[in-house]
């Protein structure tokens, strides 16, 4: 991507999307998966612009949603209903009628309760609700606490005795029909191997299930297929798949596997532009260079909420000196990066903030009353706007007619 | 404030502002600079929602911006422009051009790169600009790392030293007009000392810069006024006020002070219904309750992002027990509250968040697809909608024409 011209012509601050990039990623995976049936089924709260999810569900992608605005949204970009997983521990009653309504593959379930409210529902718009369990292998997945769910302490799933006698219930159940089994142990995983040890344990409940003649027909491992922001190692697709598939042996049975940043993390970068650069030099021991650039928290705030590494480039040459690189929100927190390595800059050059495709814009807010930044795709070499920039309009829309 | 009610009236997740809480704040700190000219000038960014600004501006109050996006939510709220500070690291040139022709009262300047850009843009437009200098006097608020602004680590003022400097230049130049001095230490202070001592340390150089006949106007102490969310102390606002008065003894200023969490924080709160409880009871020892609720991350950042308390309140009496209060989002990060004491809940059971009046809209986002929340005033014992519920066309307006 040439990231000048991109910046000159949309202006900044600005998502870029790389979709050959998206597509490939996508081909990797689904490759590792080719000896069984398989579906690959994007996590949309990484990334989830309209045609972001239009060029997913084109290499023929299921999606996993976590709200029923979510699964509008892969409705409205084309996606199939039935690829449409819908997960997450807090669905609403009006959310869970919308989505057996919209007759997606299946609801994961979080918790018996929420079994007994999507029964109740079903049985009121008289359909059968197909689901699945999320199950909670109690396994560390190693990776930061905010992001790790497959521990007993954590809100998500249930234990495999829980999930046993759920599926039992299900099974019985006129208004239930249980199609899936589902874990998720955390997400930025660069050793899978703990995915692979979970399958193993979730596994042995499927062949216990099978042998009850519950039809289980997808085996959902979840995402957290973790993707390099620095130093880490990539992870070892074949060996994850591999050791899947050594799981699942003799069972006939779909893999379901949910990358969302593996899949548009490192296709995206957020560009933004210098203002300024400040050095607080008071004393030379706590002198502290300061570049201040046109993006912040608001935008990116990965940096402050996950203490998350972004490799910053400057595109020029010179002699590097570490800096802060922060926005302009009126916070200590408000930081892209902090001691990155960067050639001296002056105002209107151009940083690139690279990995910014997963929980970039997603995240974004109109905090200190700043617009949502624009994004834009660059496929087959052609740029193209794919959310206009917000403008002042946009922040008070819900509001002026109020004052 | 019938929460049950509003809950029922406006649905959930609602944030619901009291404004004559707000009033009554502000006539408190109003009236403990009696003695001298003073402004209050409200910090929009705490909640930026625009019938808060017009019940603030009606007071008398001006606003703290930092951004042109503030200063334009000031304005349409009845704000009057000679009563409006634009401060923040990150001013753009377009914004600084904006601010100029709506002659706000002064723009607060951060750094002296920032000053060359605002004479440079003032010359250009034929005006004077009329700035303060952002002193940063290298005293320790003793807060969160990410709300302390008054170290020489930070990104925001400059030392004494150079501030010295920055208005013996300023006076020279025909397109800068230094009529204020400012400083911000942190935020969410309960000891207000370090203010006082940082008042102290900035009015030497006000006495220095009168003694070289730079005439400035205004002492802005900034805000960091704190308010109590759980066993905090009050903070002592006449030792604050006689501190700053006493700092300021025989030299006539106005004083400007900008409270923002002050004048908003505990007149609001956060109204999220329950979804359903869940236990994950696999071990006696890990066993943990999890009170499943409407409302989320998106929505209050506050937990997640500064591991913030807010006091949860269930309306209900019963024996009450230990849970975490946690959103539907597919996250661990994402709770309300954690090991909150609250008696049995059950689907439709109403919970307060309280003290959501500052940093909880104006920091939410649409993360899951999630819709924002509306808002409420409630005035006089009356309410009314102030900012509708967004909806699924909202989120997609700026998305759907280029799929």
């Amino acid at each position: 991507m040439d990231y000048l011209l991109l910046a000159k012509k949309y202006g900044t601050p600005l998502y870029a999307y790389d979709f050959d990039y998206i597509e490939n990623q996508y081909n990797k995976l689904k490759k590792e998966f080719n000896a069984r049936k398989s579906l690959i089924a994007y996590a949309v709260k990484a990334n989830s612009n309209l045609s972001v999810l239009k060029h997913i569900a084109a290499q023929g992608a299921g999606f996993d949603c976590v709200s029923i605005g979510e699964i509008k949204r892969a409705l409205m970009a084309g996606a199939q209903n039935y690829k449409i997983i819908y997960s997450g521990v807090g669905k609403s009653d009006e959310e869970i009628e919308q989505a057996l309504n919209l007759d997606i593959l299946m609801l994961n379930l979080e918790s018996e309760e929420e079994m007994k409210r999507v029964e109740s529902i079903a049985e009121k718009l008289g359909k059968t609700a197909r689901i699945s369990v999320r199950v909670n292998p109690n396994v560390d997945p190693k990776t930061h606490p905010y992001i790790s769910t497959g521990l007993s302490e954590n809100k998500f799933g249930v234990s495999i005795d829980k999930a046993r006698k759920m599926y039992l219930y299900a099974h019985k159940s006129e208004f239930l029909d249980p199609v899936g089994i589902h874990f998720h142990i955390g997400s930025q995983l660069t050793d899978l191997s703990p995915v692979v040890e979970a399958s193993n344990i979730v596994s042995k409940l499927l062949r216990e299930l099978k042998a009850l003649e519950i039809d289980i027909k997808f085996f959902d491992v979840g995402g957290g297929v973790g993707i390099r922001y620095d130093q880490e190692n990539d992870p070892d697709l074949y060996a994850y798949a591999q050791g899947i598939l050594s799981a699942l042996k003799g069972m006939d049975v779909t893999i379901i596997c949910e990358p969302g940043r593996f899949l548009v993390g490192n296709c995206g970068v957020f560009i933004t532009k210098v203002l300024y650069e400040k050095t607080n030099d008071a004393k030379p021991e706590s002198r502290k260079r300061f570049v201040i650039v046109d993006g912040a928290m608001n935008d990116l705030i990965r940096p402050s909420l996950y203490e998350a590494y972004h490799e910053i480039d400057a595109l020029k040459e010179g002699e590097s000196e570490l800096c802060d690189v922060v926005g302009p929100v009126c916070e200590s927190g408000d930081f892209l990066g902090k001691n990155i390595s960067l050639p001296e800059l002056s105002s209107g050059d151009i940083l690139v903030v690279k990995s910014a495709g997963a929980y970039g814009f997603s995240m974004s807010s109109n905090y200190n009353s700043r617009p949502r930044a624009a994004e834009i795709e660059v496929k087959g070499g052609k740029d193209r706007l794919i959310r206009k920039r917000e403008n002042f309009e946009d922040l008070i829309q819900n509001e002026k007619e109020f004052i």
